[in-house]
């Protein structure tokens, strides 16, 4: 994973150069908050689907940067004042306190732009049927019911009077993170234009990944320090907001974790050894410390 | 224009449907700032545009809706606290007035990525190379090198301690109005897999369109009263911004802008009489009081 983050910081940084003039300012902060940072676990889903193809790896690694712009965005936006107002992101400041909050604004709405943008380049993809296919997921996954309406749901969900039981738990994760992650899991396989049982096969791998991620998250949150994380935790509890996690106790919802990563490997079983580092993956996301 | 607003609002009605759930909040604040409202010079730019290659009228009035809704999410990001902090907007509340800061940043967001899924669409042309082609259009139209950075140029303009000379200002306002509106008038090109040289000629009648709207709006700015507009006016000389305006006076700023709207029309010299609204359009963006 740690080679994949610098390959895809490396197209980062050749996909965002700073231009003259004023606007060099907007790229700095969309660069800050994109470029070197986080685990890269979406960019990496679409490297390794794309494996499955033999992609080259110049389309595999255009695309894993365009999601990695709508996450980096995401968290942009996710982090400012009006929203989860967090200080600190990956470790360092988040983009609204190193430059200003409407620079952040600006730099989270160009992010989006520039991932369709690289979407819709012919370094892509020779065909412009599997680009725009990239775009019309691309949307579906990002937009009002997927991840900006569980974005929606979360902030209802803190406003609440009733906690949220599990099924709505579910739901508002599978928007706010799945949807993006069952996209990572199957941008590899429209690439690679590959048969349509494979290719839900990568995406229900996809999405019960996603799903287990974010229990391993919240299970984090609950449990990890704020210094092995690189943002505040035990935010959770502190919101009273109801997780997995606060519904079923550490112990059940480590368990369903486990079950749902099970699942997700099972739906690798028809893939070669090419897909061996996303068998792995799959457990690395409940063991992780951060 | 009202008539072919009318359309694009029962069009946007239809690609914004509320859904069930928590996410119905999130439609109803995208489709509070998108349907009914504003003039629609940008989705009329696309119809009229389109009817010169007899496109049909779904297709056109989809590209339309996307560029609507890209407008419109700009308007609600750039009305917020941190950026403008303006309350009116259209003769009502603003988006975060309405609802709350954090719905309308996600709104924004949702409508800026709903505009790509629109033109991802299959109903939007059946040639995927005419999707791809406005999507890169689009997405260069309005990212860090069109809208995004025009609207960092002009906050930064706000800070800066020397006004901008002419130069700088018509590049500001080139990037921040002008690219979207060039965008307008040339996607019924694309659309029409109109020939290079009419594609052209649109395009340049939409830069100088845009150039002429742009001075029309400061005239108004420094002119009209805030009810005739449906939102603050004297804006710029109360922030102390330069315009061409502030730095030509209104006499010579009318006559540039007459100068533009002429060459706007120029450009349509080789087309026939189904140009006509396009021309009148040229003399009604000086003319108009709000």
């Amino acid at each position: 994973m740690n080679e994949a983050a610098g390959e895809i910081d490396a197209a980062l940084d050749r996909l965002l150069p700073i231009p003259e003039g004023g606007e060099a300012r907007l790229y700095e902060a969309m660069r800050y908050s994109t470029i070197g940072g986080g685990k890269r676990l979406r960019g990496f889903l679409v490297l390794e689907g794309a494996r499955q193809f033999n992609v080259s790896r110049q389309a595999a690694l255009r695309v894993a940067c365009a999601i990695e712009m709508v996450h980096a965005y995401s968290l942009i936006h996710d982090d400012l004042p009006a929203m989860d107002d967090d200080d600190m992101r990956r470790g360092k400041p988040t983009n609204h306190k190193q430059f200003d909050e409407a620079t952040a604004i600006l730099a989270g709405d160009a992010l989006q732009t520039q991932a369709f943008h690289v979407l819709a380049g012919e370094e892509t993809h020779p065909d412009p049927a599997v680009r725009i296919e990239l775009v019309r997921l691309l949307a579906r996954a990002a937009g009002a019911r997927g991840m900006c309406g569980g974005q929606m749901l979360d902030m209802l969900a803190e406003q609440a009077e009733e906690p949220m039981n599990e099924a709505q738990i579910g739901r508002l994760q599978l928007l706010k993170t799945g949807k993006l992650i069952e996209f990572s899991a199957e941008a590899g396989a429209v690439l690679g234009k590959a048969p349509p049982a494979q290719r839900h096969s990568l995406a229900a791998y996809g999405r019960e990944l996603g799903a287990a991620f974010q229990i391993a998250d919240d299970l984090l949150d609950a449990t990890a320090s704020a210094e092995e994380m690189g943002k505040a935790t035990a935010k959770d509890a502190g919101a009273g907001k109801a997780t997995l996690v606060s519904l079923l106790g550490l112990e059940r919802a480590r368990i369903q974790a486990e079950r749902l990563v099970e699942q997700a490997r099972g739906h690798l079983d028809s893939f070669d050894s090419r897909a061996e580092l996303l068998r792995r993956l799959a457990g690395f996301v409940i063991e992780r410390r951060n």
